[in-house]
Formats: structure tokens, C-alpha cells, sequence
């Protein structure tokens, strides 16, 4: 192993890890909006909206920070295309958060009711843990690279649209007790689980891509 | 005006040419999925759904543009700028196609009944209408880089907000008569619309930073 490593290659690294701390922190977000969920917690439903701010925050700078290594390094092949693609999944990332933080919002906008039934708890439950966890796997696979991992991401968002699909047939179901606005509400918290799965798969795709050249 | 510009000068303007028929294709694609919503068209909604491919490609292929332009011309300052601001717009317009992809598949599910019930039709009618406008004002912002333009877009998403909100509120009315399973169609279909217009916007806001240095 080289003992020399180049300033470039730091600054690389670099943009990684922030890109894994992007993940932590929209894992984080997502985890606590579900807990605001189940709980009908009210202020941590205003933590997650609040700390969406810090996401984007790191996210601008990070973006910022992109540019600048493009524009002195003036990398090229496959340096060029990393730096690019990191710009790729900081947007993936960063729309995550956002994601988090409708979800929060939802439980802000029923507050003190409950944005989901009783009944519906522990599904909802479930599609929030299995985002976690796509979340948490997404993050390793930003900082290991390790392929297989991403392709274990994209297994677990076959998980994720099983639930989504558990959950709207319930709503359709003729029995449905809890009338059209709570089935809105649940639609677009589907949606917005579906979505932030979507975008880790994504995130997962574009490490896949960076390390075998090719799309998966 | 100097006569002779530059092999770069030429690069940007292509891209900028590149990213204006995007924007046509996207809002075609969306004016072809709403008429498809409005008259039950199975032929029409499988046209939109194939020419996403088409939407992709050429997105794919503008991006890989973009990246050799930079590695060949180590662009750096308001050029470089230029360039990584046109791959989010490229983005952007991208999940445009998807979301008229979405809207046709949405006819396609429902075929050979309405998606929609007689009565909203009108107002989907202006929501479509209202998500082209957007689109085709974004084209014409992408090609004259016109920020007057680019703010009347921001207007015109407000129009699409009021609409989407009329849309929501009907279906929670008390005297709702079409079930909870139309009432999701029309929230994701509502969603799809919203979202679209959402990266218009996004595109517009870039330009205005790309002119002034500044986000509006």
C-alpha cells in the first residue's frame, strides 16, 4: 500500500465521507419522522422539519466543494466521473431529507390526531424500518463500495414496494372505515417511503456504477 | 459582435439547444398524457409511456456530452458553473418525463375506464394545461436565459398549487361519491402534476442563478 497519498485523492475521500455523514443524517431524519409518527409526537415532528435545514446545508456546501476540486484538480476519466456522480447522489440524498420532512410535516398537520390508524401502526411501522434500513445500507455502501451490498439495497426496495402495495390495498378495501382524507394521507405517506427508497436504490446504483463501469 | 466565437462557445450553446428540446419533448409528453387522461386514449397513453425511453436517452447522452466537455475543456469559474448546472437541469427535466410517464401509465391502469370522474375532468383539464404552460415558459427561459420569464414561472406554479389544492379539497367533501380508490388515483395523479411543475420551477431557478450569480 502506498504511504503517499495524493491531495487529490484526499479530497476525494473527503467528499465520501460526507456523503456517508449526508446518509447518517437522512437516515437519522427518517427514523425520527416514523418515531413522530407512531408517537404523534409533536416536537419531534418540529426536529425533523428544523434539521431538514442542516441537510441542505451540508448538501450546498458539499456541491460547492465539488466544483471547487473540479475546477483546480481538472480531473478527467474516471476522477472527473466520480466527482460527478458524487454531485449525483448528493441530490439523491438531499431529497431524502426532504422526503423525511413531508412525513414529519403530515404528523404536524393531523397533531393531536393521529396522521395514521391505530390499525395501520405497525405496518406503517415496517415501511419505516425497511427505509432505515435501505437508508443505513446505502451509507455503507457509500463508504465500503462493496457491490454485492448495493445489490442487497435493491432487494430490500422489492421489500419496500411489497409494503406500499400491503398498504394501499387496505385502503381500497370496501370495509375501509376510515374515510377519503385519512386514505389521502395515507397514499402520500406511502408515497414519500416509496420515494426515499427510490432515491437510496439510486444512490446504491451510481456506487455500483463507479466501481464496475457499469449500470446495474 | 465578435464574428468569431469559439469551438466552446459552440459546446455551451449546443448543450443549451440539447436541454430546450428536452424541455419540448417533456411538456409534449405531458400535453399527450393529459389529453390521454381526458379521453380514455389506451394508444395515446402507450405512446407516452414508450417516448420516455426516447426522453431518457436523450438525457443520458446530453450528460455524457456534458462530462466530456468538461474533462476536454477543464472549464473553470462561470463556465464550469455552466456546465454542472446544466446536468441538474438535464435532471430535472428527465423527472418531468417520468412524471407524464406516470400520469399515461395511471389512463393505462384504469383503461377502458376514466382514470377521472366526469365531473373533475375540467379541472385536471386546466391542471394539465397549466403544467404545460409552465413547461413550454421553461423552454423558452432555458433558450433566452430570460429572468422576467423564469419569475413568471414561479407565478404560474402558484396557479398550479391553488388547483392542486381545489383538486384535493373536492375529494375530501363529505359528499365524495367515487370511493377511496378514485380518491388515491387523483391524489397520486394531483402529486405527478405538482411534482412536474416543481422541477420546472427548478429549472427556471437555475437559469436565474446561472444570469445573476444569485437563487430567487
Amino acid at each position: 500500500m502506498p504511504l503517499i497519498r495524493s491531495v487529490f485523492q484526499d479530497e476525494l475521500d473527503r467528499v465520501s465521507q460526507t456523503l456517508f455523514d449526508l446518509s447518517v443524517m437522512v437516515s437519522d431524519s427518517m427514523a425520527r419522522a416514523t418515531k413522530s409518527v407512531m408517537t404523534k409526537d409533536l416536537k419531534l415532528a418540529e426536529e425533523v422539519i428544523t434539521s431538514d435545514e442542516k441537510i441542505d446545508t451540508v448538501q450546498h456546501d458539499l456541491d460547492a466543494r465539488i466544483i471547487d476540486i473540479i475546477a483546480r484538480q481538472q480531473p478527467v476519466a474516471s476522477d472527473l466521473r466520480a466527482l460527478v456522480t458524487a454531485l449525483r447522489m448528493s441530490a439523491d440524498l438531499e431529497r431524502m431529507g426532504d422526503l423525511a420532512h413531508h412525513v414529519a410535516k403530515l404528523v404536524r398537520l393531523r397533531h393531536p390526531e393521529s396522521a395514521v390508524p391505530a390499525e395501520l401502526l405497525a405496518l406503517v411501522e415496517a415501511i419505516g424500518e425497511t427505509a432505515e434500513k435501505i437508508a443505513t445500507k446505502t451509507g455503507v455502501v457509500i463508504s465500503t463500495r462493496d457491490v454485492a451490498l448495493a445489490v442487497q439495497v435493491e432487494k430490500d426496495d422489492d421489500e419496500m414496494d411489497n409494503l406500499h402495495r400491503k398498504l394501499i390495498s387496505t385502503l381500497v378495501e370496501p370495509s375501509w372505515p376510515h374515510g377519503v382524507e385519512t386514505a389521502i394521507d395515507l397514499t402520500l405517506l406511502g408515497r414519500y417511503y416509496e420515494r426515499y427508497a427510490d432515491h437510496a436504490v439510486s444512490v446504491a446504483r451510481r456506487v455500483i456504477f463507479l466501481v464496475t463501469g457499469k449500470f446495474a
